[in-house]
């Protein structure tokens, strides 16, 4: 069918959908045909809500974060310890954070890491939004969130280097082993990171 | 963010993403935040595409299989041998066969099975519009390409007996053991059918 079809609508969405991450040849093509046989309902709700994240999803004015107002809801939200910002590379990672229910502070978000081999530098971020956060006063402590990646480590240290003059708290996420796992599977940075990090019991 | 936003448009394109099949709510978050930073085009390129696929797709009026025309490509092509008919369940098995580039004949595809615990009945499948292709002349052999389960060899068995007093040959694909396995992974019934089939050498 898709062999002879090959500019039909059938052909046009399996190559659509196998665009996207972790989607082969063959999951594009069931996912076809399973959209094929689902109720118009269904594949045209998929299909709106496609379009209403490119249309009405821009970043949040306070935090860089996405969303679909002027700012998202956790900049909004009066419970949320505006003193404290943990800095992170992408929405995901807000996600993330947000699923562990933990954190009450707020975010700013970078949209990227600086990647000298990718050419993108500190202009490419959001960083003169979150200096203007910080000169505005209020801030007592900034978290650095970014992953924890050469790339990511280097954005941390190339911002705290920035945020040193304006007289605030810079910290960083801990490092050591994964809660659940074993210490046969830690890797030497991993069991570095556990050893340096220790602490008193 | 999505706990934030419970009714946001971020979470209702995961909520749509997690609908399809294999995609649970991690890929399905996964995906939304690959779409977020996803190119405008691209996006609505998809968005559009599953669109059309409900608006634009419908039964060839010869086989039933999905196409954009009044007829799909292979029944319209020429070098196709319309006089042998290879009956299947859905779509996408033309498209299992067709990748095979084996088969030169012509499709029915019935949209189902029949499955009297599901009050599927022959009603349901497109069986009339077969019996009236045959009827009309010029088909020498049916193919029964039904799944190898219970209820696609229920189908098959009561095809043949609809199709037998039309005087058409009916055959059905053969079954044994799966190129490219190991005889010891094979189960009982394989090894049956690979028993029962066997061929002088």
């Amino acid at each position: 069918m898709a062999a002879n079809e090959p500019n039909g609508a059938i052909a046009r969405l399996m190559h659509e959908l196998g665009k996207l991450p972790g989607i082969g040849p063959k999951s594009a093509e069931r996912l076809t045909h399973y959209l094929l046989s689902a109720s118009m309902s269904d594949v045209l709700a998929l299909s709106e809500a496609l379009r209403s994240i490119k249309e009405s999803i821009h970043p949040c004015a306070e935090c860089c974060n996405v969303t679909e107002g002027e700012r998202c809801a956790i900049c909004l939200d009066p419970r949320r310890d505006q003193a404290v910002i943990c800095v992170v590379e992408q929405p995901r990672d807000v996600t993330a954070l947000e699923r562990s229910a933990t954190y009450r502070g707020v975010y700013h978000v970078l949209h990227g890491r600086l990647a000298p081999l990718d050419n993108i530098g500190p202009e490419q971020l959001t960083i003169d939004a979150l200096l203007r956060r910080v000169r505005r006063g209020g801030v007592l402590e900034i978290i650095m969130g970014t992953n924890p990646t050469t790339e990511g480590d280097g954005t941390a240290l190339y911002l705290s280097s920035v945020l040193a003059p304006l007289g605030v708290r810079v910290t960083r996420l801990a490092r050591g082993l994964p809660a659940g796992s074993a210490l046969e599977f830690a890797n030497n940075q991993m069991l570095d990171d556990a050893l340096e990090g220790r602490r008193a019991l």
